[in-house]
Parts: structure tokens; C-alpha cells; sequence
């Protein structure tokens, strides 16, 4: 198949079933945070209905439909070169059947899509507050990483309206977030279920926070084994491995 | 010193000041948790004024006074029994001048104590609601496990009463409890500042979490590294030998 790459583009080999992904590297480029949610997401139930919530490059339905059998994934973007890039890279991996993707601000959903019919919201939101950290240098990064958008509660929100009942929320965020998340998910009906922590090394602070929510599910909540990425050689430690799929 | 040991009481060697604690081996005795978390606590201020809510054998006063510098450790003991098995554990270890001890329900502090006068407030509240779980073999245990006098929103709101703006809460409990605890803290404005999860083992879902908050503080949380309790041999790790005080 021919894709013809605009300027600093380039195509990368996602070492997965064939998967390859063209990413801007001007623009947010995906990292370790899609790689290890679309794992804590793995087994999402067979012939779920999905939708992305902020969708980018692409990385997380790609990624979704080589290691679940999802029916359907729909991802939203509201930037519309992003929204260019990733309508290539579903045509690149030849997923037009399962992967569909409507370039909209999430928080205009409401007025387009239908209450309580999705089985799961998949999100890697902007992890940032408006002036909190180093401001990206471009646009398109602030949108991308910065909650210039929409905020956490948006996607929460909006999350909630798109869940069917029991259906599964799962997000990446950031550590800090997390009080801000779970009072926006008990506000919005949305019960968290698991949490997993992602530390760099064993002693390190947490970088990342998975969580796993469900819509009208009753209080309990386990936090889950830690997932530490290094060993102390500086090495990737069996787990992380596991989850890019190496033998080990 | 003598001491009179009753039916069922033993003394146990802290290791560490040469500090010594009665125990009743039919009642709770004091476990991982407790170390654990006088050990979190470590950097209390100097000359700080201290409040235990739910005393309990006196075992966290008498650790944080050999670990910290604080002025003056007042316990809040609901039962009349291990109320007088803490008294005792003061004398035994001359903490008569340091820790006084009160008889009291946590929901009657309001009446007998001052607002806004602590520097910090630590628990080790009962960790189980009540019909949740496995049910203690007598009344004194059910009181000490489970939200029979006192539940977790409880607690928290007289830590709230007690703290002086900007004091600090320390506290241990189940990580079930993370979205409950965080709800309270922000509802009665302690703010969560840092948290810090126990796992068994690096391949376990964690079973403490231990968190410092500080009353009207800006909101940003960090995750400190985890506490991983068993090496894969099932020997302790060093840093438990650490918090336990031992050379490694």
C-alpha cells in the first residue's frame, strides 16, 4: 500500500502483529503510558464496543485490536491534523472495519452520540493543568499534553454519559491527579475498581496511575502488584518486557 | 519497676530504646502495621503536640517516641480495658511526663478538647466496616478491627477539628478504603500530600496504604516509592529491616 508521508513524519514498526504507526515528530508522539494501558486493558470483553477519548496518533485502537477482539473502536479527536494522521494510520494497518474516528471536541459528544451505549471508554487524556509544568513549545503538543480542551472532569463526564451500565472505564493518568479523579469518578457514578502504579525503579515515586472504573458498580477497590519498569542495572525488568511482548 | 502482669498478658521487647509493651494475647495485638507507620511518621516536627485517635495498647505513642522529638503525645482510647493496658505500657516505659491517655469516644472530642490545637494527628483506626469481612472472636477485638464506635468519616473529621491549619494527619489503612479516604480528607479540607502502598510482594496486590495529609493545604499528591514487604525467597527486604531497626 502506498502512504505518502508528509514532512517530519516518519512510519514506526510497532513489533505487533504487523502494526505500524506514523507519528509527527513535531507533534505527541506515543510512549510507554498507551503500550501499558492498552495491556492493563487486554481483556476487555470480546466484541465490546469501544470508544478512545482523545485519540491522537491512533496508538491506543491500533494497539486494542491486535490484543483483544473488540468489535468495534471509535476515536474521538478534536485536533484536525491529528485527526489526518490517525485516519492514515487505520488505513496503514487496514483496520477501516474496526476503527472508526470523528475529529469533534469531547465536549460536544452529547449532541452526537448516543447515551449509555458503549461497552468501555478507553483515555490517555492531557495529563496537565493549564499553566502547571513546561509549556510545550507548539500548539498542537499543548493540546495534546496540557488540558487546554477539555479537562479531567470533561472526560469523566463525558465518560460516564457514553458508558452503559457496568460498562468499563479505564484511564492513564498522572499520580498527582489522583484525588481529583476518584472525587470526579464518584460524581459521576463511575465506582473505581482497580489501580495499579507505575514507579521508574523501586525507589522512585509513582510517574504513572492505571485505573479501571466501573459505571453503577458497588465500592471495593484493589490496588493492584506495582509495575516497576527498571531493575537497578537499569535494565527492563521482566515485566515490562512481558508487557512489549518480548520472550523472556 | 514492677509490674503486674494479669491473665493473658505478656511483655514484649520493642528492640528498640530498650522499650518493652504488656500485650493481651486476647485482644488485638499490635502488628507490621504499626512499625510501619511510626516509621512514616518519622519526621514529625520537634516539640510537635500529637493526638493518637484510637490508642489501642499505647504501642504508636511509645514507638514515636523513641523515633521522633515531639513534646507530647495525648491517646484517645474508647475501651476501658486497653485503656488501662495502655496506661500501664506508659509507666512501664517512664513516657509518664511525654504520653497521657484519655478514656474517650472519638465522636465526644468536641466537647473536651480544643480546636485547632494539634500539630498532628495519627491513627491506626479500625480498618473493616461493619458486616464486612470476618467477625473478631470477642467484643474488644470487634471494637478495634471494625467501624463499631467510630468509622472512618468519624475520624476524620475530629483530625480535622483537632489539627491546627497546616498540621499534619497520618494515617494507616486497607487500600480498599483509598476512595472513601479521599473523599473525607477533601470534605473536611485535609489535604492528601503523600501516599505509599505495601505490597506483600512485588507479584501482590498491595494490603496498607499509608497517607500524610496536611488541613487546608495547596492540592498535589505524590506516590512515594512502594514498600515491598517479602523478597521473592520470602526473606524480609531491607528496607523492612530498616523500618525494623536492624543493620543490613
Amino acid at each position: 500500500m502506498e502512504i505518502l508521508l508528509n514532512e517530519n513524519e516518519r512510519i514506526d514498526d510497532l513489533e505487533l502483529n504487523n502494526l505500524k504507526i506514523i507519528q509527527n515528530k513535531n507533534y505527541f508522539c506515543f510512549g510507554m503510558d498507551s503500550v501499558i494501558l492498552s495491556d492493563f486493558a487486554k481483556n476487555i470483553k470480546n466484541n465490546s464496543n469501544v470508544i478512545d477519548l482523545g485519540t491522537g496518533t491512533g496508538i491506543l485502537g491500533i494497539l486494542l485490536s491486535a490484543k483483544t477482539n473488540i468489535k468495534q473502536i471509535t476515536g474521538i479527536e478534536i485536533q484536525k491534523e491529528v485527526f489526518e494522521l490517525a485516519k492514515r494510520n487505520i488505513k496503514l494497518n487496514n483496520l477501516e472495519n474496526k476503527f472508526n474516528i470523528i475529529n469533534e471536541d469531547i465536549n460536544n459528544l452529547k449532541k452526537i452520540l448516543k447515551n449509555n451505549s458503549y461497552d468501555v471508554v478507553i483515555t490517555n487524556p492531557p495529563y496537565k493543568k493549564i499553566n502547571s509544568g513546561k509549556i510545550s513549545e507548539n500548539e498542537i503538543n499543548l493540546i495534546s499534553r496540557h488540558e487546554v480542551k477539555c479537562n479531567l472532569e470533561n472526560v469523566i463526564e463525558h465518560a460516564s454519559f457514553l458508558l452503559k451500565d457496568k460498562g468499563e472505564f479505564y484511564m492513564v493518568h498522572r499520580p498527582e491527579r489522583l484525588p481529583e479523579i476518584i472525587t470526579n469518578l464518584k460524581k459521576y457514578k463511575i465506582e473505581p475498581k482497580i489501580i495499579k502504579f507505575v514507579y521508574p525503579n523501586k525507589n522512585k515515586n509513582a510517574n504513572l496511575i492505571l485505573i479501571k472504573a466501573i459505571k453503577n458498580a458497588r465500592s471495593f477497590l484493589v490496588v493492584e502488584e506495582p509495575i516497576i519498569v527498571y531493575n537497578e542495572n537499569g535494565t527492563y525488568t521482566d515485566e515490562i518486557l512481558k508487557i512489549y511482548g518480548k520472550n523472556i
